[in-house]
């Protein structure tokens, strides 16, 4: 394990016994026992390259600046509060999508002792993040931008999560709605703030920053995510479960997918026809139609080119991009996803 | 009805349409349709003691200065920050309980329509509290207060919830634990805080009061809640349902009640030994033997007199309370109540 990700563990350790001995609550010995186990379950769990973005991240921005201790505390505090956002995610979605299995083992709900405590338990992590907030950034002067930033981008979250799970709703019976517009916005409310742009606005704001004043940054870390998300896309229909660890659901889920819109976007009527009857279907059968069709399409091939051109095309803005965090995210994220990639490449075409 | 409550309504349409138009987030035709339609349902369908109690706290501290607009306004709108934060937990209270309606009508995830999106939801809900703060409050002096109150009373009910559902959870398989100490505890945090400290706390705040001052207003306000809460129990175990509203289930759902505590407290050795057998079965036959019990222990009659003494001794306290806020607290809560409490002394004694 790197130092930096053995130094980040610590300070999950830290915050968790903080949280346990928070004097708003008297716990009893249950309840105690009850979060430690939540907590140690689904937040530390992860790949955390959200929560080592933000010390990337604040790094690059003091380069050349010595940093105390103290900073990098910080960073790594912010860090975890991402993460506790991530856990929170994964809690809830997992029930909302009736998951078996995350990460491995299987979805904390799926515990006999847990079921739809759970609920709560997602509750309980998404307030923790502001309970952490207070425990060490009360008395700095961006407290307040703190506070809103992790605000709007839950707002945002939870919202693009809403617009993702009324849009599979409606698509089980209509699919005429999806479009790559449509898949854009899902995507960048869904995912970019959270996952993508707080790392960023994390590092921004304990530099002193306005996160205002960054509305290119904010565009590009859209465009970033769009770029990953796309590779997942890919990965969930044609990667290798080997690889990725996951078998893939989307078509099943009736996902609006990169991948779906295209090809509605290329199909003749006739091939439109067999998509609207395949899609969004639990039966293999009808799952095993809708791949045959993307291939017919040939969009495994006009992906290559979208992520190549796109990959060289962003490559080149960020390398010149005046704000070194963007660059240290991009780094801290390419870098081990292009290690998927690779392997889901491989399987892709094998 | 009454001009306040008319008032206070004009405010939760005034908030639904700002939050519609939240520039934070683009909303599609669908999710703006789905946010008003989950609002309407979820939101001001209650009773609103907890909002208007904020006003009434209000201008009881205020009580011989003039009010600007603006004053009540602001009022109004922590008052629906609190029925925010009630609409969140039933929505997802319901879902944990596994119940049928709320309120006369079926609970929001029964909906065809809506299921386990209402997870989603219910985070919306507990978000916009932040998003509402925020668009009134951000340029008062007292702002981080109101989000740190906020951030605390949330952590305390969630906690207290945790509380209740592991009990619950436990108890039904070992009842040993129940106490009337666990009881309290259950109570203090599940409820006292964000139900009866906080329309308070909310008036104590904009009256430019450190709430950290008024730890006796706290004391006081948990035994009111105690008071009111071993009332809700009573009426669940013996109210009648026409009257009340709903069919009460604490004894089939093994909940920690003031009864089951003062049955265990009561109980000899065979008695206790019915009530490990039958408590926290859904058969109605093990339901009708728990009841037995609780009158053949009489406990009925040691509840209408715990009741009595505790009004008398509640309102000699209140009467005498410096703080003019937790009287009209009062006054809004136990005019409505005894309504319901009357009905259900007569259901009770018929």
């Amino acid at each position: 394990m790197s130092d930096a990700k053995s130094k980040f563990l610590e300070v999950y350790s830290l915050l968790k016994s903080q949280l346990l001995n928070d004097p708003a609550f008297e716990f009893t010995d249950e309840s105690h026992q009850w979060v430690d186990r939540m907590l140690d379950y689904n937040v530390p769990t992860g790949k955390l390259y959200r929560g080592l973005a933000v010390v990337d991240c604040y790094k690059s921005l003091k380069e050349g600046k010595e940093l105390v201790d103290d900073e990098i505390l910080l960073a790594c505090v912010l860090g975890w509060c991402i993460e506790w956002l991530q856990a929170c995610a994964v809690v809830l979605d997992d029930i909302m999508d009736n998951s078996q299995t995350r990460r491995g083992k299987p979805c904390w709900f799926r515990l006999p002792k847990v079921g739809f405590i759970a609920i709560n338990d997602g509750i309980l992590l998404f307030n923790h993040v502001h309970r952490i907030l207070k425990m060490y950034f009360r008395e700095k002067p961006y407290y307040v931008d703190l506070l809103e930033l992790f605000g709007e981008v839950e707002f945002q979250s939870v919202s693009g999560e809403m617009i993702d799970l009324i849009t599979t709703h409606t698509g089980a019976k209509d699919l005429s709605n999806y479009s790559l517009s449509l898949y854009h916005r899902i995507v960048e409310y869904k995912g970019a703030y959270y996952s993508i742009y707080l790392p960023v606005a994390c590092a921004l704001v304990m530099a002193g920053e306005n996160v205002e004043n960054h509305v290119e940054v904010k565009k590009i870390l859209v465009e970033i995510t769009i770029y990953f998300q796309i590779q997942d896309d890919y990965q969930d229909c044609f990667g290798d479960p080997k690889a990725t660890g996951k078998v893939g659901t989307d078509i099943e889920d009736c996902k609006c997918t990169w991948f779906v819109v295209k090809a509605l976007e290329l199909a003749n009527e006739e091939q439109k026809k067999l998509l609207y009857e395949n899609y969004g279907k639990a039966d293999p059968a009808c799952v095993a139609k809708v791949r045959e069709l993307y291939q017919v399409l040939g969009l495994q091939g006009i992906y290559a080119e979208y992520e190549r051109e796109t990959y060289e095309k962003l490559s080149k803005t960020i390398k010149a991009h005046p704000n070194k965090a963007v660059q240290a995210l991009w780094g801290r994220f390419v870098e081990t996803r292009w290690t998927v990639e690779r392997a889901g490449h491989a399987a892709g075409n094998s």
